[in-house]
């Protein structure tokens, strides 16, 4: 995921510069086509730019939050296939038959979006088919506040290049079940997502008691994608965007930005924590 | 650009709770759509999720990035109709026909990308009309270090919101010239741009002698809507990812990252710029 370029550096305003070795993270274009058992050939869907690695997860991922897939069994036992480095094809089960001429209408890929060339406004509001369940127990602020510290000891691609961002994926009690990284925020999002929609074989889909962090700041196209999955409790190391809460609140997520360093701004969903230090002993 | 919300802030690892209001960066969605003189009715473009604010810019910006306009007489004199709050429509002028059908196959526009659902790999390297040309002189270092503060001075929306993107133009002696904020990073560059391109009444655009500081990361549509307006050079304050420096350095563009308290990575095109301290007294 990471390159080495020589660059180079100059330090102190200029009063010192010197050639070195710098690493920087990967960004390249991933071709994502489908394969659908009931039309010839092969379809291509998108281009996006990418960080490689867990690409399969990606265009999963990325096919499950734009609302073509449901679950696991849209697709072929093989799932996919990696025909070239940057090329990947999607396999549908045979009985899973979209419209064709829709998705080539509709669904585009990008580096940091997911809401892409909707030909009009009312088309952004997708429809979500998993509910956003309220979990049974509160969780705890001391929990959020250890979510950060977690990231950034599993997510070596940032401390090496600076450049990239990261989704976690926590239970209610913290522990960090999986995570992706990418140039891209919303493609690290369809990676953790695309991963995880994977491993649900005979139930149904959900992200239920989960907790999603996201490295950056958190804007509209993530928070849908979360909403897609049924995240209840949504974390950013960042600010988000006035829509991003706007459509957290309408789905009854919950919330917080600017989580680092022991604060935190809980910007809508607060019922879901237990924001009293006296009940956290 | 900017929305109150009424939020929970939780500081000292939860010691303190407390009602506050807060300011977000606003994020809307703007349906961008074409007036072709030639053809009847008016024909959606995309739909792309912004902050409120210059979104003439933003819209010439794109659609001159995006290759699809060249210069502002591809414009009617009205240049565009802001209908509703967040539906634009840019007028071409009567000589200018575009392919309709080009125009939905390939381009699209979204929150921080600006090569999206392009469906081949080879579709996206674009077909830049605009010389990269080597200013005459040198740049200075220390007026390289000088140019983060004196965007700061100016981004009033980062301070209130911690939550936006900023792309700043400078001359070749660091003085300010234009600068767009936006919550996608590729929208505040399509709004300086496009801002800019607005300018070029008799001459043939470009942007060469001059200096575009990015608030942020640099990804490859950055760089790639830089080379299409002939920028010389380009400074990040955050990371860039590998396809940014290899296709500044395909286009013979300088380019800079994480420049910040007199710091600077020099990934390409250190021949425009004048490493030597002595030279600048």
């Amino acid at each position: 995921m990471i390159k080495e370029f020589k660059i180079n550096k100059v330090v102190g305003f200029g009063k010192e510069n010197f050639s070195k070795n710098d690493n920087l993270a990967i960004e390249e274009p991933l071709e994502i086509s489908l394969k659908i058992a009931s039309k010839t050939g092969i379809h291509p869907l998108s281009v996006t730019m990418r960080t490689p690695g867990n690409d399969r997860d990606l265009a999963i991922g990325f096919l499950f939050t734009e609302g073509i897939i449901n679950q696991k069994s849209n697709l072929s036992g093989k799932i996919s296939a990696q025909v070239e480095e940057n090329k990947l094809i999607v396999e549908f089960s045979s009985e899973f038959n979209p419209d064709l001429q829709k998705l080539k209408r509709n669904f585009y890929t990008t580096s940091s979006c997911g809401v892409c060339g909707k030909e009009s406004i009312e088309a952004i509001k997708q429809v979500c088919k998993i509910p956003i369940l309220k979990p049974e127990t509160s969780v705890k602020m001391e929990t959020l506040f250890s979510l950060t510290e977690k990231l950034l000891n599993v997510q070596k691609t940032f401390e090496s290049t600076g450049g990239i961002h990261a989704s976690a994926l926590f239970d209610l009690e913290g522990n960090l079940i999986n995570y992706r990284e990418d140039v891209g925020r919303h493609n690290a999002l369809d990676k953790l997502i695309g991963s995880e929609l994977l491993k649900y074989e005979n139930e149904d889909f959900s992200l239920k008691n989960r907790i999603v962090l996201l490295s950056g700041r958190a804007s509209f196209e993530l928070i849908q994608k979360c909403a897609m999955a049924g995240v209840p409790i949504i974390c950013a190391i960042g600010a988000p965007s006035s829509l991003a809460v706007e459509t957290a609140e309408n789905f009854g997520i919950t919330l917080v930005g600017f989580l680092k360093n022991g604060n935190a701004n809980i910007y809508c969903g607060a019922d879901k924590l237990d924001l009293n230090l006296e009940n956290e002993n």
